[in-house]
C-alpha cells in the first residue's frame, strides 16, 4: 500500500473544488453549489427519501437546505476534512472525504450534528472538475 | 460556476501558511503568528472590541490569547478547515475559511466552542504570502 | 519567520498519505494503516502504555482499535486537520497537525471526544513517504 499518487495540478483542482463547495451551499448560493455537480449529477444520501438529480434538483435541495436553517434560526456549516484523491486520471477522478454537520443557534455554542463520509466520483468537464455522484454514509446509521 | 484555478505552487504556498498560522498561536508563539499577517496586518472580529492592527498589537493579542487559556487551565486550539483561495494573482490573494475554537481542560473532553469564517487579503511580500486583513465572523451572530 | 516553502510534489505527496491514512484504521484496513508507518516504524502515544512499534505490532493495535469501537457499537474517526509540513528535504521531512476522535453511538449524535496534536518525522522511501516515528500530544494530558 502507497497513497495514490496524483500530479499537484490534478490535487490542487481538486482541493479548490472542494475548498469552495461548502461555503457555496452554507451561503446560501444554492445554483452554484448545484453547478460543483455535472449537469446529471446525483446526490445519494441516507438523510433523504431518494437521490436528488440534475442540477434543477440539486438547486431546489440547497434551496430546502437554506431556508430550513433559517427556520430554526441556526447557521449551519458543512466542515470538510480528511481529502483523499484515491484515483485520478485525465477524465475521471474518485474522492473520499469527511463531512461534519456543525449548527450553531444565534447566541448559544457550536454542535456537532453529525459525522458523515462521502464518497464522490469526480469528471473533468473540460472547465474543471465536476462531481458526477456523491454517495454520503452517516455514522449514526453504519451499515 | 467553476472553481477557481490556481498556480500548485501559489496554493501550496497558502496551505502552508494555513497550516503553521493556528500552530503558531496556540503554542505559545505570540510573535510568530504576529509575523503571519504584514507589518500593518489588520484582524477584525466581533470578539474584541476594536480591530488589532500592526505586529506589536497582534503580539499583545496572541499573548492574552494565551494568558487567558492558561489562567481558564485550558488548552485552546484553532481548528482550520474548509481552505478556498478565491482569487489569486501574482501580489494579491482572497482567502476563505472555516475556522473552529476547541478548548480541552485538563482531563476533560474537548469541546467546539465557537464555529467561525474568516475572509483573509494576502499579499505576497517577497518572502511569501501574508495576510493583510482578516475578517472574522461568528456563526452564533448571525449578520 | 515565513511559512516553511515546500515543492508542491511534496506537498501533495505528504496531503495523499494524510488523506489516506485516517480512512484505513477508520474502515478496518489495519495492516494498509499500518504500511503507511516504515516497516520499523513507532507510535508513541500517552493513550497507550508503551510506544507501538514496526509493522506487526502496528497492525495489531489498529485491529484492536476497530475491535474496540464495534465492540462498543460506535463508529470511530480520525479527524485531521491543520497539515503543516515544517521541513522537507529529499529523504526527510517533519510533519505537524491536529488530529480529533470523534465517535458516534448507532442512532445517536457524534460527539468530539479527544483533540491531539501528532508531530511524526517521515522518510521517503522510493515508493512514497512514510512515518518513521509519531508522536501523539492529548490536549487534555497538557505538560
Amino acid at each position: 500500500m502507497s497513497p495514490s499518487v496524483v500530479a499537484p495540478e490534478t490535487l490542487a483542482a481538486v482541493q479548490q473544488l472542494y475548498g469552495e463547495q461548502s461555503h457555496l451551499i452554507d451561503e446560501g448560493h444554492a445554483r452554484d453549489w448545484a453547478l460543483t455537480f455535472t449537469t446529471d449529477g446525483e446526490f445519494v444520501s441516507p438523510s433523504y427519501p431518494a437521490p436528488v438529480t440534475g442540477t434543477d434538483a440539486l438547486t431546489a435541495f440547497a434551496e430546502r437546505f437554506a431556508a430550513d436553517a433559517r427556520a430554526r434560526g441556526e447557521v449551519t456549516r458543512h466542515v470538510l476534512t480528511n481529502l483523499f484523491v484515491r484515483s485520478a486520471g485525465e477524465r475521471h477522478a474518485t474522492v473520499q472525504a469527511y463531512l461534519q454537520i456543525v449548527t450553531t443557534p444565534r447566541g448559544e455554542p457550536s454542535r456537532l450534528v453529525r459525522q458523515t463520509t462521502i464518497t464522490d466520483d469526480l469528471v473533468q468537464c473540460g472547465d474543471g472538475w465536476r462531481i458526477r455522484r456523491r454517495v454520503v454514509r452517516r455514522d449514526d446509521q453504519p451499515q
